[in-house]
């Protein structure tokens, strides 16, 4: 039975820690943070799941909030301009969003609860030669991981040198939820987006906000101002960006109620997005092969890094179930079967953090009158294969448009 | 509605065609010969068609050939040398050969009853504009077609630049069927292999011969030798190598009814093994999509050649049917939908025309000990990137047998 050493204990390390110990596979999981610690961290990441990620949790007995009680069912967009767009899109089966401070130590308890082996230190780069002779199999499965270096980015899925969006994600109270219960999609153009999302966390239900600013934009100034040095600024600031670029959130603030769920609620940054290569061969000649963000790192602007992770670890672990070795076949049919999805995931979210190419607006106008597009776009966040595939050209996403019977824009002349 | 255009009536354009049909797609087949051309003319190839390919003739309304007449169950192994090995391995389901000369024409008229335009004539490398500007995509389906140079050689996929073996195909009479029915692959180590297959043809059920000789052998001495020229001096050398190397062939001779079954009923030559691109643009910026022979040509030494073949061509028509443009996305999903099992025919076919690896022969003393990996093998026959996976390193090779609880060799010291 082949001994896998799985580096970093997110979404995919775990996911792909659990499949495996489904199938009585030996596992060890490396992690730099132990569950408690993790816990009582700082907010790294405001993270909804989709349907498929939420059934592959229900498969792996780890679906510990109900979609009835945890989850919503729909987007709320709006897009700013001179005539503002509104409109609404419902998704086939729910989505829902927890905390990872709550859901991480959870499934590494349940991981650990079906004899899963979870090591708490930081790994070196010194420690590859030690960690590729003890497991047939490295999974690198974090992407600041020393073995990060391991896996070369991949110029044709990596357009940008730089971050296209500064972020500024925090946990509120005072926002009443969306009706009915659902994200909110705000886009202001030149400024960037926000995202609003019914998340629970461990002060209950509450609203993540994750503002998508372009670097140097008005919206930008939240990134430039600190809620621990001055709380009241800080939040007067949010409030200003809401009122001026983001009314459909705004309307929702319940006066006197408004602040952040506390100080460790809050994380500001920016990432370069950046797909690097599925795997390398060790100096042993046994494989490494990378998932989740060692892999891709996305924007989170239409939230797809977990679940491109948690698909990532499914393809794998089902893969390390089925193959006869784990070798370069093995890796290349492993990159060979998500390649559609977490390329996808990357490539849709490259689309969107560039400057809205002129079939994007035609889409959102067009959906805006068209409710079987919008449903379709809305579930496409549980698969972006085939929203990359709407997205992708003019010529596509008019082709989608018209089988939704959707009003299609004037023909370029 | 996209008008695709099909170059090639052989399995995959026609196969092609039919599932586009099925959907109403609007399609053109251009063929240099009529389907009667093709009835009446030299037998081409000795084709097997195992379960998958069954069933999508089954889905395409064109399993003229009931199973329970024309299908057969296994796979008779003999493996000559001092102590000869035989066993035999049994599929799921049936596989069954039908005489390309019956089977394509037949297929030809149900197209054309559903709607399909047959064009016959020789296209022309100058064609292309008027055919690229005539259909939204154009699928290559034929390998030697006047369009094939569109597509260049993979080195990767393409190891050999000549015939690994020389080819002497015919349909004989007098030969009783094996028992249970099934194909006999008989080797003969350093003269080749020959494939024996209960093929049914215009004068019934009768038996095909494929002699796969390596260049300048003993039982190469077939390809020197002319049926036309003198029937009798072939049909006695024919006898004489079925009697040095394949006796479980030999043995069910009928004196005095053995014979071809006709002058045109033989194909003696040689291919040499090659995996070409998958599409090429074109000058007006649509596809050109290679699938069959256009795309990869194997040696028929484990006959998946049309089983490949009808396999992407289904791929290709799945994904016409569902994708919402035919531009490069289009192509490189169909590569990416088809790669496992196009790609593995290729690489097991190439495995089994060179001299045998070490780990090929441990696998079939194996299998000769253990029926349950015998019958894996055989219905891997319709699963070619299974098979690979076994075959492809000594490593997956142990494992397979290890899964299978058959002896394994001795371990290497």
């Amino acid at each position: 039975m082949p001994r896998i050493g799985i580096i970093g204990a997110g979404v995919a390390g775990l996911h792909l820690g659990l499949l495996l110990r489904q199938h009585d596979v030996p596992v060890t999981l490396y992690t730099d943070r132990s569950p408690h610690d993790l816990a009582t961290s700082r907010l790294q990441a405001t993270v909804a799941h989709h349907a498929p990620t939420l059934q592959r949790e229900k498969d792996l007995g780890v679906h510990f909030w109900p979609d009835a009680e945890y989850g919503y069912t729909c987007h709320h967009h709006y897009v700013g301009g001179e005539q503002p767009l509104r409109f609404r899109g419902d998704f086939t089966r729910p989505s829902s969003a927890v905390d990872q401070r709550l859901y991480l130590p959870a499934l590494a308890e349940a991981y650990e609860n079906q004899g899963g082996d979870l090591r708490v230190g930081r790994v070196e780069a010194g420690d590859l030669t030690t960690l590729a002779d003890r497991h047939e199999l490295l999974v690198v499965a974090a992407g600041r991981s020393a073995f990060s270096p391991l896996f070369a980015s991949r110029d044709a899925y990596s357009p940008f040198r730089e971050p296209q969006r500064r972020l500024c994600a925090g946990l509120y109270h005072g926002i009443r939820p969306a009706d009915p219960k659902g994200v909110t999609l705000s886009i202001a153009p030149g400024h960037g987006e926000l995202i609003e999302i019914p998340l629970f966390s461990r002060d209950g239900h509450v609203s993540a906000l994750l503002f998508e600013s372009v670097p140097g934009s008005g919206q930008d100034v939240l990134n430039d101002l600190s809620y621990e040095e001055d709380p009241a600024l800080f939040l007067r600031a949010v409030r200003d960006q809401l009122a001026a670029r983001h009314p459909d959130v705004f309307e929702r603030i319940v006066p006197g109620e408004f602040d952040l769920t506390g100080p460790l609620d809050l994380v500001q940054g920016a990432l370069t997005p950046t797909v690097r290569e599925d795997f390398a061969r060790l100096p042993n000649g046994r494989y490494a092969l990378a998932v989740g963000d060692a892999h891709t790192v996305v924007d989170p602007i239409v939230g797809q890094g977990a679940n491109a992770a948690s698909h990532s670890a499914w393809v794998t672990g089902e893969e390390i179930g089925a193959d006869l070795a784990l070798d370069e076949l093995f890796c290349r049919r492993v990159a060979q079967r998500r390649a559609d999805v977490v390329l996808g995931a990357a490539q849709w979210s490259n689309f969107m953090v560039q400057p809205p190419a002129a079939h994007l607006l035609e889409l959102l106008v067009a959906m805006s009158g068209c409710q079987s597009a919008a449903d379709a776009f809305t579930d496409n966040f549980g698969h972006p294969d085939r929203q990359w595939r709407i997205v992708a050209t003019a010529e596509r996403t008019h082709a989608f448009l018209e089988r939704h019977g959707a009003a299609l824009p004037p023909a370029a002349p």
